[in-house]
């Protein structure tokens, strides 16, 4: 098996092929690592969430880590982990044009029953409770992969 | 699709089957996070790995998120989130039958090829690091499932 660091390039392949990660958000020294679905552009992470946990996390603590990976076999897996910064895309009207991007940007993905996105009977998601579109924006970028082969490819 | 909270019997189940996590670790308000390979055994995850970014954050600030999941499709998962404590096997006599014990656990795994466990060629983990043995002491564990009809089981 040989592992070997991904160039920033291969790392932007692996990010853009993602649509599954983990974020990771931290509030008062205890981590907290929820699953996500999210679309990337430029950079950019959008994603949305019902009110909870990690929103309340992320608005007192916008510094995050998102890690991503691709594991076809204990010997073959690619694995990419992001530092980042929550940005929320609040319901105002400065912020009207990038929320209407990231709701087309989301609307691309199959379905929105997933982690994370849907309401749950419990006091901080009840029903009513309207979705957090969100950004992330993403700052250094690390990649591993391992593979059977000394390919580069 | 439902989506419903489990109980602290089917956490265990899911935890039981798991091999395969993400573990979130903190230091100075950064979050961190990185897949790893484990062995549950009673609410204590064991695992290894190289020296590295994860080892010494953990050993500055032991509390640690693990997050497994079991996504067989966008309407059909489930996910634990468990909060814990690193504790490192060091290699002292005091602590002999516990690394001995973990490692026995861990040989038990299909291979040792795996995202954590490998030196790579770098500084923090180049050829003749020994690996570090560490167990994870579970403590709040919570988790949902979604699925397409609403049986319990």
């Amino acid at each position: 098996v040989f592992i070997r660091e991904l160039t920033a390039e291969e790392c932007d392949q692996e990010l853009s092929r993602a649509s599954l990660g983990r974020l990771g958000c931290a509030l008062d020294h205890q981590p907290y690592v929820v699953p996500i679905y999210f679309v990337v552009e430029d950079h950019h992470v959008y994603s949305f969430s019902m009110p909870g946990k990690k929103i309340d996390w992320m608005r007192i603590n916008p510094r995050v880590c998102l890690q991503m990976d691709r594991v076809t076999s204990p010997s073959d897996w690619a694995s990419i982990i992001a530092v980042g910064r929550f940005d929320e895309l609040r319901d105002i009207p400065e912020r009207r044009e990038e929320r209407a991007h990231a709701y087309r940007l989301l609307q691309t993905r199959p379905t929105w029953w997933e982690p994370g996105s849907v309401p749950v009977t419990r006091p901080s998601g009840g029903v009513g409770a309207t979705p957090i579109f969100y950004r992330i924006d993403l700052g250094h970028i690390t990649g591993q992969r391992a593979s059977q082969t000394s390919n580069v490819a």
